[in-house]
Formats: C-alpha cells, structure tokens, sequence
C-alpha cells in the first residue's frame, strides 16, 4: 500500500497569516499522498462575538446551537477551508476542501441530548473512505473541514480531531497512514513546564504508567486514546507534534 | 456527447428554507448529468451588515473590500454552498460544493482598475474543463459557489451568471450542455408589466430588434449576451426562466 500523511492542525496555526503561511510551505514539501484537517475555533468565536453571538464553551466544546452552527459552517467552510485551499493551489497542491456532506464522505448523527446539551454537534457514524481514496489517488489533497452532516440536510459541527482520527482509520483500508497531530507543544512532555521534555515514544504500557503518576493529564489523555483508537484501527503511527517540527522529525511517536 | 444540464438560481431562491427546498426537489428530479450554480447576495449583504460593513453596489455590483471579501467567502463557499449540498445529499443528489480555487478548477485575475474599482473581483481566465467533466462523468454533481481564486493565494468574488456560462462554455467540450438562468420572472417578458408575456424564443435576429426597439433593456441586455457568448462557444441551447417552471417547459430560449 502507498504511503499517505495525514496533518490534523489546530486553529491558532491557520488562523494567523504568517503562522498559516510557513504551515502550508512545510505541507506542500511533504512527498507522497497527503490530507491536510483544520479547526477554526478561534475565528468562530470572534465572527459569533462581531454578530453579538455569545460562544458557550463546556468542557472546552463549543455549544453550538442554531446560530452558532450558521456560524462555523460559514468560518470553517468559507474562510478557514477556502484560505487554506486557494493558498496551498498557489505552492501548487491540488487542494480540494471539502465537509462530510461534500460527497457525502462523512456522515454524522446530532450528538444525544445527555448531562450536557451540545446542540448541533456530529458524532460520525460512517466514513466513505473510497470515494476519497480515489481523489487521492489521482494527486488531489483533500483538505478536511470541522464540519459532517446529517444526510438529512443538515450540517453538524465536529471536532477536527475527530475528524482526523476517523478519515485515519477510514483511510487506513487504502493506504498505510501516518496521522500527525500538532498542536502548540513539541510533544507530549514528561514535565509540563520544560518544553524539552518531550516523550519521543509512547506505548500502551507507559501510557498507563503515565497516566497514574500524573505526568500525562488533561485534555493530553483524550487526544492519546484517539490515537490508539486509530492505531487498533490500522493506522500504522501517530505522532504528535508542533506545527513548525513536522520536519524535524521531533515529537511524540504513539506506538 | 452525453447531455448535461446546468442550471443557475439566483440568491432570493436559495437563501428561503421554503423555496430552497422546493428548489432541490425539482433539481433532484433532473434527470441525467447535472451542475446547479448559485449566488447568494442578500445573505452576503445581511452578514455583512450585521458585522457593521458596508455594502457597497455600482451598476448592481458589489465593490469587494477586503473585509466583503471575507463576508463572501463565508457566506458563499460556507453557509449557502453547504446548506445546498446538504440539502441535495438528503436527496441521494451526490453533491460536491466548489469554489474557483477547489481542484484550480475556476482561475481568475483581479478585475482591474477602471472608473470603478471593484476590489476582490476575479475576471475569470482559465476553466479545467476535464477536472470538472471527469466527476460529472462518476456521477457527481457540481454545487458552484460564486467564488474564484487567483491561483497566488487570493480568493476573488466572481458573479454567479459569470460562473455558469463560464463552466458552460468550458464544459460544452465535452457535453451537450443546456444552460438554464433561472430568476423570477417566467422568462424574458415582452411587457415588464405582464408576467404571461413571455417571448417563447429568441433568435440573434429578433434580439436585435427587441433591444432597437426598447422591449428588451438594463440587465436583461448583458444577460442575452451572456447567453449568445455562450451558443458561440457551444453551449447547445441557454433558456431563461422561473426556477419553480424549470419542469414546466416555459420559459425563453435563447437560440
């Protein structure tokens, strides 16, 4: 199976120009079959504040109700996804953004109403992985937005982690995939205040070790099942990284 | 060649849940190869205006500031292109949304400047007919947001008529395209005052004397030639009509 790399990139990165600049230069040198996700969250939250709509957060999810939902479909879809598609076709890249209702790749159910009501939030329910394997095979890079729908006519937001682990998986039928999350640190950090710490390899076994002395924490946990949830479901590596060290070949390898 | 329909709506219709739904049911129930190209002005204006920025419009144009150019990337490409392709994909209409920059597959360049300076607005110079017609060829249905990209990084406001005879000229390469402008009068009218004077077909010839003779004036004008530039370019036939008498039949055809 050939080779794809998958970049899951939070939203601080593709929402600065310069930030945004130098990621796709870096992402446009990657050999190989590629997939760029992006979030947007922080855009969201200033387009809602400039239309007067408040950004409820739970559990550091957004709420997204009526309003809101028109709001991250105009920021992730629009000007987010077509920003990064019109910067990456100019380093020539065959970008194409799409949201899982484009080709009905990605297909979501509204979250259950439980503890917490989070409104019009996605949890995805099936990825069609070969219509996008076949865009990718012919040289086109896809660039995921936060965004599923329904089949019912309605777009849901979902989280771009999400979405990167489950194109991973999906993906993983058709290709050997590296997923690659970065995010602000350089890795996964053995001592939250030392940015040098980084954890070069992380196994099951000292993930758990990890985890009950306290050194992995927060909202770092999640993201590491993600990762061996894509892992059990075929992807070959996950690494998680800083944006500007995708080449360096730094960060934390989960294996 | 196989046929293919190419049918552009105007903003008002898209942007009512009422009429945007009667819409997609009629579009679904074409049959054959598809494209539906769409506007989006009054949501554009509305965002726009509730984010305290001015519209500004010369000759029914919008001048695209820098600021307007964001507002229509997220309306255009983000909540009108998605709602319809939701909306479709509910209908087993396997939709794909696209702006200019998606697959390069729409380049233009910045409008210069003459007595007015219209800001982002992309004259469009290059098409790729084949990126377009291979999807339609597997089935897919183009959703084209009025939007396209400079291939240096810049996204460019381009008018949705604009959009519609240039992918049909391209795509009249290879399919036999029909071009329908849908808008809300029943066609072109023979008197402004009288819905059911609809001029049933109008050739170059009596084109002519329509304009000499002052029937047909303002807007409708570029519209015909519009539609002329594209019969020369060989689109098969351009009819302009009312979205809801897109099954009925009516309408003028431009020949």
């Amino acid at each position: 199976m050939k080779k794809l790399t998958i970049i899951k990139v939070g939203g601080k990165i593709v929402e600065e120009p310069d930030s945004l600049q130098a990621l796709l230069q870096d992402f446009a040198k990657i050999e190989g079959l590629k997939v760029l996700v992006h979030g947007g969250g922080r855009s969201a939250t200033q387009v809602a504040s400039r239309l007067g709509i408040e950004s409820q957060m739970v559990n550091g999810r957004r709420i997204t109700d009526a309003e809101t939902l028109k709001v991250v479909t105009m920021v992730y879809a629009g000007l987010v996804n077509k920003n990064i598609v019109a910067g990456l076709q100019a380093l020539d890249v065959n970008a194409l953004g799409l949201t899982g209702a484009d080709l009905n790749y990605m297909r979501s159910e509204k979250r259950p109403v439980g503890e917490v009501d989070y409104g019009f939030v996605g949890d995805v329910k099936e990825v069609q992985s070969s219509i996008l394997a076949n865009l990718i095979e012919q040289g086109v890079v896809p660039v995921l937005a936060p965004l599923t729908h329904d089949k019912q006519g309605h777009m849901l937001n979902t989280n771009a982690d999400t979405i990167a682990g489950e194109a991973s998986k999906a993906l993983a039928k058709h290709f050997d995939v590296t997923l690659m999350f970065c995010f602000e640190k350089k890795g996964v950090l053995s001592d939250a205040e030392n940015e040098e710490s980084v954890i070069s390899e992380i196994t099951r076994e000292s993930f758990a070790k990890y985890v009950a002395s306290g050194v992995i924490q927060g909202g770092m946990i999640p993201k590491l099942e993600n990762a061996y949830e894509a892992i059990d479901a075929g992807v070959k590596e996950v690494i998680i990284t800083r944006a500007d060290d995708i080449f360096a070949g730094g960060g934390t390898k989960v294996i």
